[in-house]
């Protein structure tokens, strides 16, 4: 068991000079970040690895707290001494969004103009935002070089983001179960999730107490994203028609099936971790995230100012971020002259094989990470 | 323009023998079934192609009551005079389903037994108990023998159905866009969807005034269903990522894209022309579907009774109901010794493409049925 330190918090600080510009023209005051650190910077501040999480993770990327924690971080098999990301080589920091409710400030926060939590007056950000707050963090450190960006599904968007954003400061990224840009089915999906939440007699218009929190409507929308994290195969194969209680059909409309059941106890988990201000803030900056839109759709142009080396990874089942996705990032890096590394890994866990398929995807980051070391 | 007539309400009639016996073992008392014509019953009476819809779909399959009718049936192209299923040729019978909210008795009808709306007190239906329903109709008629027997969605459950339950009542079925059981996939995405509607503040378990209906839940089930319809190309050429009212991000919450606006309006649609407790029944009626699961998962010998013959459709990207269910059935009809033809359409319309590649889709069944009429 890999014992770690407890996530610390970077402060911006106070006063306009320290204010972070975000892209919707508003600038965030007073802002928080929180990351947390594993192994140790060589002299040459050249072995940092960034890694960037997905809509619902934080920064605890990898071992226990404690001995008494119940499960470690979130890709503990794939960060640690020995591992694919191994700390003993590389030292690692995982950072948490802005937007988010994991530490950082986000909607819930104290707007310090006000004294009271921003809630819907939270600016909208986006994933260049989220970028630009986790610049400052590497510049904390006076890391003038990642070795690498590292991040699948929204953490995948944050890595291309640098990739472009702040091409100097980083060696390489690996952009995992990911897209350039997010679809308008899954723009639809978000949308119908927000409405659930919109429509929680809890929501308010987002100005909820802590004592009553729109968790129907956020238990919902987990609900149905977890839908899309799963590939048709993986809820056959783990599901398939299995009643949860009966050898019948019970002939009503509580949980009968065990893929009701799942999806329940998968709502109610989340809405204990989770909060729903930051649900609308951090599905907004997906929703948003277009790396070719100020491009006029040239997603080549898009990349023109990239200069990491690339390792591409997509997943055969998953139909949210299809490979087909992947293949137009790559296809844009290669019309740059990157060096593009890509592989689509083979699996049924759809989506969620990001987190799943540790094995395979390990071998390619650590081979991936050790070439960028060398070179 | 085809003018039709008004829809008719078949009754059972009420004492116990007409009651009408469902899968969960309760009776249903004084049940109506609401249904169209179109064309004329030949003397032999073998010219009868039944028409069975959709999840949202009713009777009205073909033509215009009237001239001031901003839109006719759900299929006009397809039935009609000098259409795919001419009614020229064929009597055309289209019927609605019990449970539903289109004529026929479902949940907001009075419960003879109470003299008050059923709500969640209806007994939950099944395919084969709308099978059942629809047979007495085909008796009233006098017909044996049905010439065919159509249906797209769950109106291809239905023509399943009826191909194992009365295969001496029909010559033929064609199953279009089908599938033979609900995948968990499917059966989860029906779960958040009656989720979103159960956390409506109006839901009140289904017991509430028609002044107060759950539209907002129904709205928000509705508009998630709506993606499952389309696919991923067919969004991509409908709307992209354009934006609705701006050249720019709004950088709120409300509608931005067009795809949200597009889905907004659906679900505002839906909600006028049904009832949520409606919503409730048919899918879980659909849930319910899997015409191997009293046979231990054998779909070949689900369909050992199966005598007709069979035109079995699905299109390419269909991902609710994809082509690989239609081929399961066909291979179950083959090792039955079934006489099968099979199609698997191109279309980047989706799921939805059964109600629009009406040429294509039309083609084939109008030449099926020639043979039919025939043979």
């Amino acid at each position: 068991m890999y014992i770690v330190e407890k996530p610390k918090i970077f402060r911006f600080g106070s006063g306009g000079e320290n204010a972070l510009p975000l892209d919707c023209g508003r600038k965030l005051y007073d802002a928080e970040l929180c990351y947390e650190l594993y192994g140790t910077l060589n002299p040459e501040k050249d072995n940092a690895v960034l890694i960037l999480h997905a809509l619902s993770g934080d920064a605890h990327v990898a071992g226990y707290y404690n001995a008494d924690e119940p499960k470690g971080g979130w890709w503990d098999g794939m960060v640690g001494p020995g591992n694919a990301i191994d700390t003993d080589k590389y030292f690692v920091i995982c950072s948490n969004v802005i937007g988010g409710c994991s530490g950082s400030t986000g909607p819930r926060s104290i707007d310090p103009a006000t004294g009271k939590p921003y809630n819907l007056n939270f600016p909208v950000i986006t994933i260049r935002d989220m970028v630009r707050a986790q610049k400052r963090l590497i510049d904390h450190f006076g890391i003038e070089k990642l070795l690498a960006v590292v991040g699948g599904s929204m953490g995948g968007m944050q890595a291309l983001e640098w990739a472009v954003t702040y091409p100097d400061s980083i060696k390489s990224a690996i952009p995992i179960a990911t897209t350039s840009q997010l679809s308008p089915q899954s723009i639809a999906f978000d949308w119908v999730g927000r409405e659930a939440i919109r429509y929680d007699r809890n929501w308010n218009n987002g100005s909820y107490s802590d004592d009553a929190t729109p968790d129907q409507g956020l238990a919902t929308a987990r609900m149905l994203a977890h839908i899309t994290y799963l590939s048709d195969q993986s809820m056959d194969a783990k599901f398939g028609r299995e009643l949860q209680e009966h050898d019948k059909y019970a002939f009503d409309f509580n949980r009968d099936f065990a893929v009701e059941s799942y999806l329940e106890h998968q709502g109610r988990r989340f809405v204990e971790r989770f909060d729903a201000c930051s649900y609308f803030y951090i599905t907004r900056a997906m929703d948003y995230f277009d790396m070719a839109g100020e491009y006029g759709g040239d997603l080549t142009a898009a990349f023109a100012r990239a200069k990491a080396d690339f390792l591409v990874v997509s997943f055969s089942s998953d139909w949210l971020f299809p490979t087909e996705q992947s293949r137009r990032i790559v296809r844009a890096l290669l019309s740059n002259n990157c060096n593009v590394s890509f592989c689509e890994i083979e699996s049924s866990y759809g989506h969620d094989a990001f987190l799943l398929e540790i094995d395979s995807l390990g071998m390619m980051i650590s081979s991936f990470l050790a070439r960028q070391l060398k070179g």
